[in-house]
């Protein structure tokens, strides 16, 4: 109950991500609502496709997409006011990533997934709706490039697959992931903890 | 029957689209044919995975990939005479756009898909391919940026879903939605209608 | 068995690839890793999707994600000595690109599919990784501009389906459409064979 009320208040703050950055690209009213749209559900569905879990999610509960198209709309009308809430935005991305890396763990649980696979459906559900949302935007996806972003999800989904193979109580096990994910969260963002990269520009011939 | 010849002279109208966007960004006819060819056929193949309805159209008639492979090779050969046929690409490809709507609702009626689903699915038919284009392409879908495009699809989808709802005949329901829709683009095209845009050049901080 | 280990071969070299060019493009670890493995599992990924064939093979067999992440990993750390191999990549390269045909034909074929769907399969299975590679690191797919590289797949493809038709011995088909496909590439490189392309520039108003 809990995790499904984050989860709606999660995919509105990615369709909200997805429909700046839509706007950031002239995009018009359909584009902004597409690319929040696919932003906020694209992770899920991306999970979902490649378990082969059908129905998707949003094929189940089409008012789901009510959520994500208004609140593209709604981010469209009210944008020039959005700066005011950039730190509430982060704070409320941080939640959604872990929870939703916690309900795509749950669904491959349910599909019987190994728990490598498991702890990867996560990581999907939580990240690829904002790598979509960076490709149907022409950039390289933020997320493959910079921070602990998706590291977080890993760390969350692991944590969860831990706790229930340590048959932690099911209802606390969600809860404890969620919340010791967001503070990795939080802290990476603090601390603008990154990931090694490494130069490659000097390698030529192997594409 | 009619709308079948519609979706084969539609198909061969996106994979001509396709070929000469391939062209312009110096692809080889490898390159020409794969973008043609998902062109034409990467809306219904992406409204088949979302919806699960397997096998996918081209698979259970490989009829159509020849279709859209040999208008993209004819394009390529043929190309530097076809801005002669410029008005007459844009009058297919409307028709286009409204028939795969009407058969990507019919598509997901068959698969028991709620209303809004069912318009989804037509509209997701209608604009995906050329989305998928741009992409390879690496460049913002243009059905994202400008002009009553999606708008039409949805459109389209509504009203026959719409007249199947009211019990018309199941003849005469897709038929006036195509022509309805047809004209509606055409008017689009005509006057220039554009959905409103918003700029978010502004806002830092939500991807 | 053979096949099997030119597969993982070839899994780790199309990882190496993937994780060059994400280096190039200043990904992070996770970068680095999460495009060398989709470069590497991609384009089966892609033709299981296509073809409806779940569970998909790295979901069956999850080791094959280890191979791939581990490969980017560490290419990602010696890649300062990697140009001293780079003749050893694009053959290895060569041989995982037929290899993966055959292996996508097989698939294919063990689901029924008709011969130019199993063909096309293969090809694909050979080509569509570096597609997706190319689409993430935003840059047009190398595959669709340049060199005899899908076309090696599609004679690959087309003549072990040939050898199959004329009942060839099933143990020595694929090894005889594995020799002669390497060959044909090693040629292509050797010579510098191309598709003609077609300039396209002057053209406006299809999209």
């Amino acid at each position: 109950m809990l995790l499904h009320t984050i989860y709606l208040v999660a995919i509105v703050a990615e369709a909200m991500s997805g429909a700046i950055m839509g706007m950031r690209r002239d995009m018009d009213l359909f584009g902004i609502c597409v690319v929040g749209t696919i932003t906020a559900l694209g992770g899920g569905t991306m999970r979902d496709i490649l378990l082969g879990n059908y129905p998707l999610g949003w094929i189940a509960h089409p008012e789901y997409l009510l959520f994500t198209i208004g609140a593209a709309a709604v981010t469209a009308l009210v944008a020039r006011f959005l700066h005011h809430l950039r730190n509430v935005f982060l704070v409320v991305d941080g939640l959604g990533l872990v929870a939703f890396s916690v309900i795509g763990c749950d669904i491959a649980r349910a599909n019987g997934m190994s728990p490598g696979i498991v702890i990867l459906a996560g990581m999907i559900t939580g990240v690829f709706g904002g790598l979509l949302r960076d490709v149907l935007c022409n950039q390289i996806p933020l997320v493959l490039q910079r921070e602990i972003y998706a590291t977080v999800a890993l760390f969350t989904g692991a944590l969860y697959v831990g706790l229930l193979w340590f048959e932690v109580d099911p209802t606390i096990a969600p809860l404890a992931a969620i919340g010791a994910g967001f503070v990795f969260r939080l802290l990476a963002m603090c601390f603008h903890w990154k990931l090694p990269s490494f130069n490659g520009n000097g390698i030529r011939g192997f594409e």
